[in-house]
């Protein structure tokens, strides 16, 4: 098992629990928070994949990642408060994802053949569209349009791995650099409540 | 004909006319409620055909679908009232669609040859995501995240047929037995208001 | 560059523009403008090639869509006054642009070989399934299910092309007489607030 597979199936496992934790507040049931972790945590890849027409999708081709989601929403019905204050002190999960998620997606486009501003979009869906999809139905207005800088940070990460990428950065050092700028960017823009301009 | 092909047509025009009828109350025009149907009957089984990449969609490939989609929002516009009531009283439609789609959206993943585990998820996908899709669209709370039993009930007779069938049981029985438990669980939740316990 | 692949792409920029503005009342940041945008421009040409299996998708395999989606998301921010008073005075990008692409949709589900009527509902799809995904994702009731005739004006000009089409007219005055019924029927209904019946 590499490294890559042991992290995916982290990160994996690490968005169903943000996605299980993220309908706590509202009135969902045991199966609604399930489907909510499921959802999170593979929407992005799957639409990426779907987009791209690369089959099986990822976790119809390797049942561990179904496995892992199940651990993670296990895990949030088993220890909710401790997660959820994990959770909301640190924006620990869903920060930590979003950056590794979108190298990952970057990568996986590429490796299907499309042209690296292709690839940046299909990083960030990775990274943030399962979440997208589950505020979508859960009735949210999805993280995406709220106003801290969200996707924003993904994007700027695919680019910056893309253009590593294309003056030959090794690829260890490139995934630490990217991953780390996203982490950053995000939470920089959390702590001093940063957003990007309004359209007026 | 075979008799599954003939019930499969009238479960579309049965998810047809319950999807035309849900919208009822709501401020839309024929158009808007004709879309709704559409979107409820071939919801489910599209999303379970894209994840697993099986083309034609059903409904593309055979025209037969369609036509029963259209004389569902037909019978819904022409006998609204009637076909109202016995939706409302017996949750009829509703309930033995999501029975039957769920048994079949379990076998078409099995016939593509997925695992067990993803067929699980795929005969949910059949029988709920046209609803929830539906939902979404007209910005309601989807039926799966309100409080009765609903896709629960669905991934259960979904495991049901897949351990019955490990067992090796005849396909007509395990079908009858499959479909009961879904339309069991579900009048009894609904009769009983019994739901699954939340997340706290 | 032939006319119509110009048109294609005007099109899509102008589908842009009108999608980075229909957010503007709300919230959003650029991010979530140029996004909003985007997802306007390629959603509903994206949503029919998926489900007719038609890869690459257009805006995937001709890195000019994104261009074109780019530009007219440029435009939007830099001129979002003056497109906006176009937008809502005369509804012209999206009043021209459904037309077109409904005809275009139309055309290319019939170039993949599927029946008439799937060819229809396809053209449909094409033209109104960006600002719907657009609307559902900024929790807005879809422009589908809001009184005016929308999609319905849009289906009429598909099933025109697809009867003119069967009669023998040339695709050239085809195409802009159906257009044109799409345009007029849109704008007439607007003028005189015109609307299908209610189901009741």
């Amino acid at each position: 098992m590499t490294l890559q597979y042991a992290l995916e199936l982290i990160g994996t496992f690490v968005f169903a629990i943000s996605g299980a934790l993220a309908v706590r507040e509202r009135e969902h049931d045991l199966f609604g928070a399930g489907f909510t972790g499921f959802i999170t945590a593979i929407g992005g890849g799957t639409l990426r994949d779907v987009l791209l027409d690369a089959h099986p999708l990822v976790w119809i081709g390797d049942i561990y990642f179904l496995y892992a989601i199940l651990l993670g929403i296990l895990a949030a019905f088993i220890f909710p408060n401790f997660l959820s204050r994990l959770r909301k002190t640190f924006f620990l999960f869903d920060t930590l994802g979003i950056g590794f998620f979108t190298v990952l997606g970057v990568e996986k486009a590429l490796s299907l053949g499309v042209r690296p501003e292709i690839a940046a979009i299909m990083g960030m869906f990775t990274a943030v569209m399962g979440g997208v999809i589950r505020d979508t139905l859960t009735n949210e207005i999805p993280i995406l349009f709220r106003k801290e800088i969200y996707a924003s940070a993904c994007l700027a990460g695919a680019i910056l791995y893309l253009v590593l990428n294309y003056f030959g950065l090794s690829r260890e050092w490139n995934m630490l650099l990217s991953i780390s700028t996203v982490i950053s960017i995000r939470l920089i823009a959390m702590k001093y409540k940063l957003s990007l301009p309004r359209l007026d």
